[in-house]
């Protein structure tokens, strides 16, 4: 399962790189559909995956505001700072921990741990998939999201 | 592992049933991204699973032609049909195999099993978000993609 979150990451870095090439208006326009823009996908995907691990790891959300993360600079450094401690959580997982209880602070339910792991890959990949449709539809690179080539996999 | 497959399958199914609601001149419109269509991409998601199984399970590779499933009927048959034959190879899963070899008949490449997995994993992940891009698109229902709240995670 780690490795999933490896993966996540080094796609996500890729798109970070192809949103160097693209206008800031064109990160920012309201697409109609998904999140509604370039940018606000990588938001939501980087804010998600934090809420998750400060829930699983029984700590409060932190809230972040879109408004101060609309330039890619701003954006690429949440995502390495967040990244370095979630590093530690996932390189600390132990599969002894996938039913102990997560109560989420913004919901009125619980969930087991490698439950919202699993939640947290899924999210990612899913919101990747449709960066990848507004990117062909106006003409710009798309980032390879195959599993296999990226030698992510390697024999213990 | 088997969790994400069967995360995939429910998930797969809930959209061929909102395809139900679509005429299928909306599901065969060439949408210039992604693989094309929405039929296109749940027969690539379908095909391509297929595929990276025989390879894992050494067999060789059957080769489906669109222009037989292209409506919902031969669509969901194909689905059910090869579905049976996965579920059972994911049911026998075990995580010595993680290591073992596959040689694909397609490519000129060695890959490991667990590898393999993640990756059809993540690629039916990755175009069910192009499916909700496109739905949204065009104003139907798009499937609930969390994975949290469906009940795949039971403690044994």
């Amino acid at each position: 399962m780690r490795t999933l979150f490896y993966y996540n990451w080094q796609i996500r870095d890729e798109w970070l790189q192809v949103f160097e090439s693209i206008p800031v208006i064109e990160l920012l326009r309201d697409r109609k559909s998904g999140v509604g823009s370039f940018l606000k996908t990588m938001f939501h995907i980087i804010d998600v995956e934090y809420s998750w691990i400060r829930a699983i790891k029984n700590e409060s959300d932190i809230i972040f505001q879109f408004e101060d993360y609309k330039d890619l600079h701003p954006m690429r450094n949440l995502s390495k700072k967040l990244r370095l401690e979630i590093n530690e959580f996932i390189n600390n997982w132990s599969n002894e921990m996938e039913y102990d209880i997560v109560t989420p602070s913004w919901m009125e339910k619980t969930f087991y741990k490698g439950e919202v792991l699993r939640h947290i890959l899924v999210h990612e990949i899913h919101h990747i998939g449709q960066l990848s449709i507004w990117s062909k539809e106006i003409g710009i690179e798309v980032v390879n999201s195959n599993f296999i080539g990226r030698e992510l996999f390697e024999k213990k």
